[in-house]
């Protein structure tokens, strides 16, 4: 399985989600400050991947502390949780996996554990939040794959696979669990601009796996539906407000409008990690705003001339109505979301 | 004025719009081959400037012409003609055009006039098609500032500018004519994947003109219009076939469908020459497809790995339900199109 992020002596490793598909290189990030940088800079990106880089960054982070008191290694834990913490600002499983965390360091501090033994939980916590995560994509995935028809043309969003989680994925998830179970599924990928997460990492890892890819611009999502050539829409989350309302990668939303234009069903899949129910409704969730060189520049090749404004918001809210269901590793939730969330949030 | 194309001696000049916006380019095209491989390649597109620039070509390529009787020049001008009708399947005003030389050299042959006289006949014909086009510019210009707010944020998709015709621009033909009546607008540019007319064209020409900018990826539209930042969206067109069913660049759709959901109003601009009467609906409206390199690749980045199929249609269609009206050079033309469409072309 596509190696998303793991644990070596003293240093996290990542794939480096920025060179890909032309380059397969591998970034060592060996203090909690580069770690916080490489989700910065989305060297890893993906809500269930950032959570997992922010734990094991911390837990790397304690590690490489020189504190000989729980005292001192509480402060110095404290500012790296918040490192992690202004990282990025839409995806919840950032906060969700440091709030982990502090719960594991409060535990242990308050069990009286030494420096020593409080370092070694949390990096079982944090292995334990990478471990949980590939566990629930394959969960979700086994769910996903039972709204998949027989013969299935699934149009999905940017990457919500196995380079976006610790493994597996989740809208890819379920198309993969779909595929095991011996269902034909061919993915039309939107290229997903400006950071063209969908041309670049879905198509990769999709093709790795031998699955059929189809790439389009993002602009051509309607003229393919509007012909008929799509039976689903899957696609993750970075945050599910309490009523379902969805924060997902910028053109999710419009993509929900033109499933439902043409009666086509719209999925989200994600970890309950990223359902956020202290956020009542998707205009609470707060929404990054990236560079403008990440619209206007390709590469080295420039886009758009000096002097054009760029508006760049990272996210866009999907309202609850639009969507289908929200596949998790405990089910398919339904509406009316405001109850099957909590009740899920609460298994 | 911007000089999307003119005539030179022995030679059509056209502004590379491959190039743009970082270099300013000319290229001199001596023959009709090399107009008709400048429209396929997209030295020079949008529709009314296709069209301006096959009549060139053909006049041109007569011009050019060893014949020595009217026969022989027939022949060789037929030839151009399909040529210069080979380039690019969608855009209606070419084959307008063509058919407009076609009688022009009819009626030149039937009167007995010499070589040398068609060869002046189609150059003034061509020249004429040029002038049209930009008076037809002005005139829908001053129509299309009707529908702008005096405050007015507008989105456009592709490029409908000066650019895409032999000046002015009709959907930024409008906006030229609101500022000129002493209106406030700022646009919003859909950069336009794959060959991002909007992001280097459609910027390049406002901000030469003073007019703010904003550059904004294909799939961010729906989360501004969901912000309440746009109040007007203005479009070109490539073929408007006789029920109001509008050919124009792939995404234009999906921004209709955005629009509605939004309540904003959606108009098509584009000269009487864009009316196809012949085509009955959307559907019977031949939609080009390009090489999957312009989705896969951005100058020398190549964005989708090797391996991954490509969709790259170049148009869609937007029914007519979907368009408050159609802006021409004699007024807004509104529903029901089949009747307001017909009366028009018949002016």
């Amino acid at each position: 399985m596509l190696p998303t992020i793991a644990r070596e002596a003293g240093a996290i490793v990542m794939i480096d989600q920025r060179k890909l598909p032309k380059e397969e290189v591998y970034v060592r990030c060996k203090s909690a400050p580069e770690v916080a940088r490489a989700i910065k800079t989305m060297v890893i990106r993906g809500a269930p991947a950032i959570g997992v880089a922010a734990a094991m960054g911390i837990a790397l982070g304690v590690r490489n502390s020189k504190a000989t008191g729980t005292q001192k290694l509480a402060a110095e834990f404290h500012k790296i949780c918040e490192l992690m913490a202004a990282t990025r600002p839409t995806a919840v499983n950032l906060f969700w996996a440091i709030d982990r965390m502090r719960r594991t360091f409060a535990a242990a501090a308050q069990a009286g554990e030494s420096v020593e033994q409080i370092k070694d939980r949390l990096d079982n916590e944090a292995q334990a939040i990478h471990d949980d995560d590939v566990a629930s994509c394959r969960a979700l995935g086994a769910f996903g794959a039972e709204i998949v028809p027989a013969e299935a043309h699934i149009l999905t969003h940017c990457n919500a696979g196995a380079l976006a989680t610790a493994g597996y994925g989740t809208a890819l998830g379920g198309i993969r669990g779909a595929i095991e179970q011996g269902k034909r599924a061919a993915v039309f990928a939107d290229e997903t601009r400006p950071f063209l997460q969908g041309a670049r990492l879905t198509a990769w890892e999709l093709l790795r796996d031998g699955i059929e890819t189809t790439v389009i611009t993002d602009n051509m999502a309607g003229a393919l539906m509007h012909r008929r050539r799509v039976d689903l829409v899957v696609v993750g989350a970075d945050r599910i407000a309490a009523n379902g309302d969805t924060a997902n990668k910028i053109g999710t939303y419009g993509v929900a409008v033109l499933a439902r234009e043409h009666q086509i069903p719209f999925y989200v899949a994600a970890p309950r990690s990223t359902i956020d129910l202290d956020t009542p409704s998707g205009g609470d969730i707060p929404i990054e705003e990236r560079s403008a060189r990440e619209v206007t520049h390709v590469g080295p090749a420039q886009l758009a001339p000096d002097g054009a404004l760029v508006w760049n918001p990272a996210f866009d809210i999907t309202p609850h109505h639009l969507i289908a269901g929200i596949i998790t590793e405990c089910g398919i939730l339904r509406a009316p979301y405001t109850k099957s969330l909590r009740q899920a949030k609460s298994l």
